[in-house]
């Protein structure tokens, strides 16, 4: 069945969620064509009390939501292996930006790793591992913002 | 310096999240009296996808925090002795949690395990230990809704 002439374009938002520093990035997909909209980094308050500061995460993220109106939400799967201090850490980072994603109606899916390396390297057209490549890409990018965001992989 | 002859009530929220359970409590805290407000839990739908049930549990606090008003708030310190994947369950229900008590500005205190058992053994007068140590209590009444904040605390 051939694929149809034209598609409406899908707004998707990835996250990479982390107690200092959430990255972020909004992709359009349409058919096999993506296009960057928007990337930065939640950072948040330095020495302020932790619930504040999952809060600043939860509220950062609905302010982004209601500026770029993404449909989806793209989230790494976490493969926990790190030490459990660690793994508590980002999960509560990461309870308050599910939060804000569940509470906004996105659709959610995790992806794994591999499956954003497989789709970096590309296959033609625009799979959901594609769109989530494209984002881990934004959120690694060299300019200002991502360097933030960099920061934030490495923090987990 | 002699402790003055009346206390006004401050009404305390203790919580124990979890990521199918949360137990919950409200004491009323007058000088060296404590009082039971209310108690219960929040169980989040089985089956649904993770961020829902997170939402759950945050929408379910911020009920919980709209008809019993506390001004404070107390938490478990968490001391991770699980492994790395169970931390990251509670932290991420943890992170859920703590938003909906920074949303609404209650000052959160954190309690060691140890503290709260010397609390529930009692010195005399209410202190902050004891209250959590009421909060305990009543999270792990038998009756019908504690059992299953009991519960929650088995699953952590």
């Amino acid at each position: 069945m051939p694929a149809p002439a034209s598609h409406p374009a899908v707004r998707i938002l990835g996250i990479d969620p982390g107690s200092q520093r959430t990255g972020w990035g909004v992709v359009d997909v349409a058919g096999q064509r993506l296009s960057a909209v928007a990337h930065g980094c939640i950072r948040t308050e330095a020495g302020a009390p932790l619930a504040r500061r999952l809060l600043q995460i939860l509220d950062g993220l609905r302010e982004i939501i209601a500026i770029h109106a993404p449909v989806e939400a793209a989230v790494e799967e976490v493969f926990v292996r790190v030490n459990p201090g660690s793994a508590l850490v980002l999960g509560q980072a990461r309870g308050a930006a599910l939060c804000a994603l569940a509470g906004a109606g996105l659709a959610i899916n995790e992806y794994t790793p591999a499956r954003i390396k497989s789709a970096v390297v590309g296959h033609g057209r625009a799979e959901k591992g594609q769109v989530q490549g494209m984002i881990k890409l934004l959120l690694e990018l060299p300019s200002a913002p991502s360097a933030d965001a960099a920061d934030a992989l490495a923090d987990r």
